[in-house]
């Protein structure tokens, strides 16, 4: 089995009970998580041979961090350990029309303290099949922006297959900044994570003038991408129409060949932990690529997976191909037994 | 007071939180339940004089087992001690979307091992006026098929009102094989608890080629099931609109001298605990049945029974008659000060 | 900055975890709470100086509801200690379609034994611009009908504006008995929380014979209000549309100088603590008076304070001005991060 | 089998977490006591029939009250109910060298508004072998003393063994006032739990000038008190050597027949709960007194039922008899598989 | 590097928490556990490749069942799947005198349905360099016992290092059976964990007339079966002073080529969780020997792994050897920071 | 009142429930504390005017860590805000003989970026009549090392009676550049904490030749500190002998005018939280040189704080005077009732 490779930060989170605001309690609950991370444990989930690059630090909490990967069947025989600290972050659980709230505290993390030199890509990207970052990992430093362009450009030396989720973060660099890093790292990219603000605000591509569906709209901004990026295969995204904090409904979104299929859309009810949830999605399209499924089978599984990971406390879906497509194939909700 | 009796199995059941996967962490929570004693309870609670019989080990589970029936006011001179094992149950709590999952660990349990020489029905219903055994018990063995069999026959006997509540599970025998159990035991129930697959698919009746509204089809059902069993004098069940494992809308059905008499509708969101919820409507069932209410009455008071039951957490309605009335006479979710 | 003055019972609460009945099991959550005081904790969030009147034991429980007020920043100096007891009552939540049910033990509180002579309202009323009570506090006792009669007029000769709430309790008297005593109470009142059952059924005032909307039906019960008290400046309530226990749509209304203002309708979904909902509307009502905005914005402002307190248990809202704009003007539900 | 009879307060207990101040969290224990109900439930475990005699309001306090003594075994049909309110109390668990500290609020207690003519004397004693009170129960209210002193001489009138525990408590009333009501009540008690202080400060005992061992000294009170009231047949206490609030050594002592009988000393470590650890002493005397064991076996018995309470959360042992005797015979700690 | 091989059952417990007696509250813990799994565990995180051979059923318990060994580093190819039923049994934790009570409900398991001609012992020992089963395993079948044994003759055949454990369990099987069991499996194994009443009562040895210390008359054990069995190179187990359940006394003792070598005698106050300690001390006796260490520091580190143990909640250790080397090296109870 | 100044970090602390390792469970528990911050606290509910110097970062985290110091009566004037952290760390709690592990992550918190020109010690120290501060601060930065410097320098000009703990850390810098720093510190203080290992590894003080007891040798180092430093009127510390993480002996030294007082020793068991331990033993002292008690008094009053701290979970000790008093009069362990 070729290797799947997942590029990124793996913090630690700490999050409220619902209908707790941070530090109402002195209880809290802690789980790793980590855009990349989270991709690659559905991965390992779906049966993939995945390894996740990063660095954490030399301490029980870097050694946590790696055993929280183990644990989940992710390789970590590339996970560097040193620097300062590993990240974390702080979430106010969201519940009814109240929003979550995240604090970061990720300044200083070992990846982010990672050079170029620390990671040899030649010998990671030799028998990979798939390699995944997102956005937010050339956020981080100027060292991993330079390290993420010069990862992609390798990857595609050495024919490995590669996605880039957008996944951009307003704390973390500006609107320019970001253009300017996505563009140089779209040619190298094979599938695409982005989203209509992502298209309108990062790329520059305007609205149409016509009144179009918001469907009808994905696809003209998706044709243009495809236009500038003729080398991206895959675009996909979901839509989310938040009614609450605990009320949303989701709807997944892929493109390819120039058609946009959809899944139904997916009432979601009850959100238990919508964290990952992007995360979720996203690894579903990539097992159904790798897997070569059709694209309205793909965007079906992904939206189940990243539905499911909406309804279960903690940062990764953990649920089985199988699960999924049980879930796909029976009414929600009904009690199985 | 008559007595009242209730026979079938008492497990121990094990669930996670909300949001929680089996044993994503080491806490879970345990209650005892069963179809029969959940009746039991209700009835009791009710102010009924009632009896479970079953079997139990005689270890610290089963001595928790019978406290768990005495605590909620059941008789237990005629619950028999010995056996292997009790049976125990896992849920894995749906919530939103995703469907709660039931795994059983119930074989070799004490009562499937009981013999029908085990148990003294003759003395059990002498005094008794009612009688009320599920589909469940005679799935567990051979014997226990044959016991709940002559249980019928002796209740009848005795002068004693019959009730049997399909309860058909797939993961305990095949449709046939209950199709030909429950068409031996019908001849000998006055009030049964069917619903419209019950009635296709075990007692093999067809649908009108008409199309008829789900009330009316259900109508067309029992009009079937009479003429099969003129015995039958009451037939009950419920509808039950799955929206998502958090919200449901629930209806009552009964079925009387010909006439099918329903609840309003009761939406149920947030829903705690949906185990039990069929239960409760047959302890309301049977309770009205006794206390000789209208059937309108009846179908108010029993759904009323069940839609309370969905908002606590375990397996038996702790309602008194007069809370459920309370709750069928004010707005629900007002504030009561 | 001028003192701002609330008056009445400090409670120490006990409730249920959602989805169990009261002793269920043996964990149960305390919070101190009562209407007058949840408004002052509000206040005194938003900025203000709020000093608290009242009377609680000298024993631990009076002393941790003194930490209670201090803690969230209420000033303390008029808190008398002595008498036999501290109020309590108990809470089994509410949850779907089942409402939660409140037990008090509030009898004998030590405030219920204050007499008019151990309050020094001269002394509180000389630098304060604002005085606060509710309708609850003059039940509590014949002695303290008196003194909150005296202190509205005491507060009107020191020149404060006062600021009288309903909040009429039919467990602690009989409308009659609250009919009599508001009606002394309200030729010395500026602001005043009344809803459309206080108008009829403590005021007397009949419906129009006319078929009108909600919101023509409250203006004119507020203009007869306001023929009866021509002092009175600012009539105020809110509509709450109970779905069930765990969603509300609730509307704010705010009515001077002959017009009604409404806030736009907030749907609450997955309600967490009703309790104190509407005290948080009632200060941020008081709160936009005093900082002198708009009606519409006041009407605005308070009902995004108390549509927040429903997302966290507890029973008084401990959001910022700052929190409150920031939800008012972003989706709600939407993570931010 | 005759009944038993205990007559006392029963009161809702709030206790912390161990290693939490009062109200440093808003998690809360709830458990029902009482010295009197602790007695009751022990001596029905053992399987006497037991009757408790109190009175509780009507309301969701007052029937989970009785529901607590019904699903201990504890008949409640002579349970009045009515009055203002039920008592209760709060523990801060100690640990360690830090003491718990309790608050009690239990003024106004429905059974402190109990009058004599409330209580049916001479139904409830006819068929009753043995009757119960403590040195509590007339400390609650003037009436209450009247009516413990009426009772106990009723109860020698139909020829009932009488028990009196002492339980003086300072902060219901003064030493001085106990000591006039007890010497009232000694002349009609059969069975007496009395300590050292006891003797000293209520009944007037000198110490004996002479150096005389704990175990001495004891004897010596217990002969005085004898010569003082000859009926008292039996006179019991247990040493606690108070290490610290999680150490503690345990030594039951009885006295009958002129004789002093003691049993082996009990270490008890990691002490959970020691509130209800004297009334699972007194019901383990009893208990053996009714069934005549010898006094040797009655202070070893009664000790280890002690000491086992001492292990579990809560107010009362729920022991049985052959728990008991397993504890007496087993080495403590060994792991029984 | 070399295989290790541990054969056994697997079991999910269930334990209440300190304080709490079975059933006392809806809440208990679950943890996976069983000898030799725990064996296996402690030998993977000292950095050795092990294989745990065993039988789980095909549903969400054997899944996790897995899932626990590999999340702790256990190798799974050659766990069986099928059969009925997963064992579990429960524990009320035992806290100061009184001891912990264990429930089995392990009839019916999985492994105990599982035959010889099941396992490829051949092909598992091939690479093997130790195999360790207990006498938990053979008695859970006849079937069991004969593969035991079968396994025990393979291994030597495949010059395969044998570790037997004598672990008797009363409620298992008679000390007869267990002793012409243990008997046939002597003879073939090299290492052994037995202690004084095993030696006494399954293997026939009398004590010496002499009087002994306790370690004289441990050493006159051991020289005893190596006389009888002059293959087994090893002897090992505990002196536990049992202090009461929080509190024990603990002392590793391990005998070879003639002499008996002691740790240092360990308090341990406020122990956590006793189950899996003697199965850390098994691992850590292993451990010494597979590494060639000298038998006193083999003891003493023995001894360390399962001190540790006991400060934690679950069944196995999951200390490191770096860990229980700082242990050993530094005062207990220090703050390390 | 005069104001009382500490200056120090504010960290945010995780710790596991007791018996759990870090991570092992997806529940942590959160507690803010610090050094100087504890004393503050302990002051304040001693009844002084506290302020305390430090900066925490502007977002949640830091108005989290303000709002402590409020809530707990410390006045927060000269907290500044900014910078890039609030430094936290993680306590995997002790039991029985296992120690408690810290991990520290607080580097590039917002104190450790504090320049000296951020605080103005001026108008801090002007009408302050005492200033404290420990060795962990000018470990964190070389920065930090000067404004410590400076500010006792400054104290010592505005006549400020001046405090220094010496809280060697061995994480934070070496034994040696401590040793230079606090000898640049030590002429400027009056009340000094440090212990045996302190005067001989950071002063160079030799320990005499004779064989000494612990109480002798003490009294030599201090006597030594005096000749070397002989503005320092005040030393201080405390014996720990270690038995467990959860049995620890505690004894107080107060060395003043050429004696050593010493407490009496006092036995911890079953210790719930030793973090913040010896922040309560020098609040205790600097409160009674403040109240000029005699130095005797002084020593039973801090060591009592002490204690009393080692028994609720949290960082800082919230015991008043009185409570403190009590504790030394009483009967530890007793329960109060």
């Amino acid at each position: 089995m070729k290797k799947i490779i997942t590029f990124g930060e793996l913090l630690l989170r700490f999050s409220t009970n619902i209908g707790e605001r941070l530090f109402q309690t002195d209880q809290i609950y802690s789980h790793f998580g980590g855009a990349e991370a989270n991709v690659a444990i559905s991965l390992a989930k779906f049966g993939h041979k995945v390894y996740f690059v990063s660095k954490v630090p030399k301490n029980p909490l870097g050694y946590a961090a790696e055993k929280h990967l183990k644990t989940n069947g992710v390789h970590t025989e590339y996970l560097r350990t040193g620097g300062d600290r590993l990240g974390t972050y702080y979430v106010e659980s969201g519940v009814g029309p109240r929003s979550a709230q995240v604090v970061y505290d990720r300044k200083y993390s070992s990846i982010s303290q990672l050079a170029l030199r620390d990671v040899d890509f030649e010998m990671i990207f030799s028998g990979a099949a798939l390699y995944h970052v997102s956005g937010i990992t050339p956020a981080l430093s100027p060292s991993l922006k330079e390290t993420v362009l010069y990862s992609l450009q390798k990857a595609k030396q050495f024919g490995v297959t590669t996605s880039f989720d957008f996944n951009y973060r307003a704390t973390l660099w500006s609107q320019q900044e970001a253009a300017i890093a996505f563009q140089t790292f779209l040619p190298y990219v094979d599938i695409c994570s982005c989203g209509e603000l992502d298209a309108r605000y990062l790329l520059g591509i305007e609205p149409t003038g016509d009144t179009l569906e918001k469907r009808e709209q994905l696809a003209y901004y998706y044709q243009q991408i495809q236009l500038m990026y003729p080398n991206i295969q895959w675009l996909y995204c979901t839509f989310r129409d938040v009614i609450s904090a605990s009320t949303n409904i989701l709807q997944g979104n892929i493109y390819t060949n120039g058609t946009l299929y959809q899944s139904k859309m997916h009432p979601i009810d009850q959100m238990v932990d919508r964290v990952g949830g992007g995360d979720a999605f996203a690894a579903g399209i990539l097992h159904g690529i790798m897997r070569e499924w059709a694209p309205e089978e793909i965007a079906a599984f992904a939206t189940a997976a990243s539905v499911l990971k909406h309804t279960i406390r903690g940062d990764y879906s953990n649920f089985t191909e199988s699960e999924i497509r049980d879930f796909i194939h029976t009414t929600p909700g009904k009690i199985v037994r």
